[in-house]
């Protein structure tokens, strides 16, 4: 992958990077149409990443469709496709390194690699502080560290130009960020609106998941910033207020959950007081079992 | 920095990378000759990492000699310096991320940017489990976490095909050495053999700050080694008396104050039972308060 990449930027072409977990949507070939424009080689990855799911999380389930996945890619120009095993990002022991294997992603990240018995060895893992344990990453302990560290890993074996991210993810796009200045990586970061369907509900991977009385449920995260959009744009400033307005919304819809809804600056993932433009509206909330995510960019200044 | 490298490398030359702290000695310019003969462009890094440093250690008094290194560098035809201030390396807030910094960077690590009141901020960390909590590790916890964080800045920024480490820094090596693997750094690590004086003194720039009777009582720290290499070359196979027989070197001599004497893995540091080759024997000992390391590699097979 490295000197394929590499053969590209070494002749002065420019190399646009969309890393995906497969089971791709119009929101991933939102991101592989905008390196499409932006870059003259564009590569795409499909890597479902053991790291980031937690031990009752759903990497065993989470959806996969490689062939189909491949056309669509092929169909959008993408130039190189990456798709590593586990065992290539996560390579086991030379032996020598038996104590130093990491024990908690052998044995429930990485089922696959856990019954051949052989264990996979990561030792060095990139944490971002402070970013990783707010909104997603409160609830999910662990996963910003998987995301930041394989994120890291991709963009060594690849070395873009530029990668592209879907704002879905708005807490990851703020670790992925923050990760990419602290620790001086070169790769220009460009995010992408979320993509969503006719009546409003944000692409997911996930949403295949959902029986159809679920799927109804679930336009509730969206209507629920749309209802904070609203009183911020009536000129309501009291964060405090708009959360609960927010909230009211998601507790209306029976069978949906609160996860998190926070209103934060998008760049530190912080809660602010007031509204004083271009915040993040974030919500989190199970729909059965699937956790969906949603948010939305208050108007700045 | 980036584009120089850059403009080199995409001409097709090979980049070699020198990382250092400054107060350069014969060790140092044995790793600049070694990447001369190795790499069309040599390019070095002086920059004393604050975040390398414990509250209680020596980062404000760290030798200092940059007219001198600078010299130095050029008379061995040396391309490319890279001599960050602290603030480049660990910028500041941009305002918006003030509850993120780092109380402790700032406050302790780098009091010449905490006095000023601009506090830097660095949130992502690079931490190679394990390895980070053995031999120097064990002694300066965090130490390898600054390490491994600002060598990871350091190789974005040069982007070298090849950097090149001292031996003198075993453990140093090791975390080194698995972080590029852990993270698929695209670049070749080569590690060079320690450089004594005639009288068998690892050199370090901390040996400037040893007295006459401290540089005396510094050589025990070779002497230890020897004796442990000299029994294992006559056959002895337990490592449990041949540490025994190092200690009791190092109890020898008046006023130094054993840290650790281990013989362990090269590769992960952890201790092993017998003597079956290639083992590393490493010591650290404080003569008067500065505190000294050395270590020297069994033959291996």
């Amino acid at each position: 992958m490295r000197s394929a990449c590499r053969a590209a930027r070494y002749a002065g072409k420019r190399l646009g990077f969309v890393p995906t977990m497969g089971a791709l949507h119009e929101g991933h070939l939102s991101l592989v149409r905008a390196a499409r424009a932006a870059c003259a080689i564009v590569t795409a990855s499909i890597f479902v990443n053991p790291t980031q799911f937690g031990p009752n999380e759903d990497l065993a389930k989470y959806p996969r469709s490689f062939e189909r996945d491949c056309e669509l890619l092929e169909r959008e120009g993408v130039e190189l496709l990456f798709a590593p095993a586990v065992g290539e990002m996560y390579p086991t022991a030379d032996g020598s390194a038996g104590p130093m294997q990491d024990q908690n992603l052998a044995d429930r990240a990485c089922p696959e690699l856990a019954e051949g018995s052989v264990r996979p060895t990561q030792n060095t893992w990139v944490t971002v502080e402070g970013l990783s344990d707010r909104l997603d990453g409160r609830s999910r302990p662990g996963h910003f560290r998987g995301v930041a560290t394989v994120v890291a890993k991709l963009f060594h074996a690849v070395e873009p130009d530029a990668a592209f991210f879907g704002q879905k993810d708005a807490a990851q796009v703020a670790v992925i960020r923050r990760m990419v200045r602290d620790l001086n990586l070169a790769v220009k970061i460009v995010v992408c609106p979320i993509v969503r369907e006719a009546d409003g509900l944000a692409m997911s991977s996930r949403n295949a998941y959902l029986d159809a009385e679920q799927r109804r449920r679930a336009l509730v995260l969206h209507r629920s910033l749309l209802r904070v959009q609203e009183l911020a744009g009536a000129g309501e400033r009291d964060v405090a207020k708009l959360r609960v307005e927010g909230r009211e919304v998601i507790a209306g819809e029976s069978s949906v959950r609160l996860d998190y809804f926070e209103i934060v600056d998008p760049d530190t993932l912080e809660p602010v007081a007031d509204v004083a433009g271009g915040e993040l509206v974030a919500v989190a909330a199970f729909v059965g079992t699937m956790r969906l995510i949603d948010n939305i960019l208050l108007a700045s200044g």
